[in-house]
């Protein structure tokens, strides 16, 4: 029988995945932004990021809450823990898609991502945003084994990383000092969405089996 | 009288002085390596890093064992759950020295900035140093003042990293994209250490007067 502990936790986790979900609304946003130039979008994307900062502190209350009331130990305690640290990295995948949407804004009415780079970035940000809406079915499932393999896609990730720098340094880079700052911020941020969607994919396989996967 | 609960806090706060001490050190010898080309302290910050991954461990174990055995709510309660992100803050400074120094073991035996960022980029060092000493003394003493004092710091951070993307875009910048790029994420990182200190010592203020600094 599930007892109210467990009712109130499965309410935040309930909020952990719409967060994620909100999350992911962000980086398909902000990526539109980025690669159609369009900056109404990019701004929407910057002052939507309030309502994630917001729905992080309602969960932030609810899990004090949840410690107070309800004084978890052991694995109990453990999993309210790893909540707080799921929205902790969630609101920081918002933050850096707001960071996507400004290097966005800076460039419109031009495009921040010149033709020769736009498969690699294209590629990082599908990845980020699948990711990250795998991330938020995890949360609601619980799925431990959906979460291992989110480990395939960020090497994937790490990779494309590589291709960026590879991409502006080569020899033939003709986009100038600007645009290879742009790409090398724009590749550090899909890459830290990335980073953060598998720190909460694991925490969800460490409420799930009481262990962190290596 | 202070009861076992507010011994074991007292030890988590000295604790996370530590950590931040061990950080300072960090910062210092990433910036060492990096101005001075040196590769094998660069080594050594890349190594000694997982000295202060396990002391975030122990703080986390110390403060789980704290919230289970004390079952602490309300103002005591959250006070634990600042140190919990207190030391996610200051193990992320060390991710973020450990980046530095990478820049600097990619570059060695060449210097990874130019000579004419070089101020910049020192200036930026000195402050994210200072910032982290000031955090630590911040965590000891407890002292809000200096922790309010902290974000003026910050603004000058702000400033620096404008310059250098006013540097590598200036139309005499001759040292190519990939000095541009590492200038761009080195001021990056340096930013980051600074957003963090202020995180911590923001943070020190909340267990001091219940209350966040806005």
């Amino acid at each position: 029988m599930r007892n109210a502990f467990h009712e109130q936790l499965d309410g935040i986790f309930d909020d952990l995945a719409t967060i994620c979900g909100q999350v992911e609304v962000a980086v398909a946003r902000a990526t539109r932004a980025l690669l159609e130039a369009d900056s109404s979008l990019a701004e929407q994307v910057i002052s939507d990021d309030a309502e994630i900062d917001h729905a992080r502190e309602k969960v932030e209350d609810s899990a004090l809450s949840l410690l107070s009331l309800q004084a978890p130990v052991a694995g109990d305690l453990r999993v309210v823990v790893s909540a707080l640290r799921m929205v902790s990295d969630l609101e920081r995948m918002g933050d850096l898609s707001v960071h996507v949407a400004k290097i966005s804004r800076l460039r419109t009415p031009g495009y921040a991502v010149p033709d020769a780079a736009r498969p690699t970035i294209a590629r990082m940000a599908e990845i980020a945003e699948e990711m990250v809406g795998r991330t938020a079915e995890i949360i609601r499932t619980r799925d431990i084994e959906a979460a291992d393999q989110l480990r395939a896609a960020d090497d994937e990730m790490d990779q494309l990383r590589r291709q960026t720098f590879a991409d502006l340094l080569a020899k033939d880079w003709q986009h100038g000092v600007e645009a290879a700052v742009d790409l090398a911020l724009l590749g550090r941020y899909y890459e830290r969405i990335a980073d953060h969607a598998v720190s909460v994919a694991s925490r969800v396989v460490f409420v799930v089996t009481g262990e962190t996967p290596s």
